[in-house]
């Protein structure tokens, strides 16, 4: 039998200031091969190390360093994120299953 | 000698997509009070309980709830949620101190 360790995922909310209508639709496309769209700018999604630096190397490429910014919330452990909505919930999760 | 418990603080993420021009200014001017604008469509801050609650209670009264969402992430303890940036960091969190 080989035993082989989980990979560890971590949580990751992702919210994107986009500066050009060029560059966005090709920043949400590359999010969306990694993380789950949530509502305008902004994603979420568990990723392995290996994931979150495709998606950061992908990223990277595309936007302007001078002028567009993303930020990454995370957590090792989802458990020690809470979610609370005011209004609509506009998430298209079930897309993706 | 009065002991007094201190007032718990959690650390909140807030996101929001507010689908009319005129509801967007009272929604951001009602965050500014309570919350640090991070960047386009985010705020982050530490707030007690009732802070939280005024906070939900006025943005409730200014929200169309069939249209709008303002999503809250949340962490207990803020160590528990890390940060990274990718491209320019436009916070201005400068200007509140």
């Amino acid at each position: 039998m080989i035993h082989t360790e989980p990979i560890s995922q971590v949580f990751y909310i992702a919210v994107y200031d986009i500066t050009n209508q060029k560059r966005l639709p090709k920043v949400l496309k590359t999010f969306r091969k990694y993380m789950n769209w949530v509502q305008n700018s902004a994603f979420e999604g568990e990723l392995t190390a290996k994931q979150f630096q495709s998606l950061k190397d992908e990223l990277l490429e595309i936007i302007n360093k001078e002028k567009d910014s993303i930020i990454f919330y995370y957590a090792e452990e989802q458990k020690h994120i809470g979610k609370k909505i005011l209004g609509v919930e506009k998430n298209e999760i079930t897309q993706f299953f």
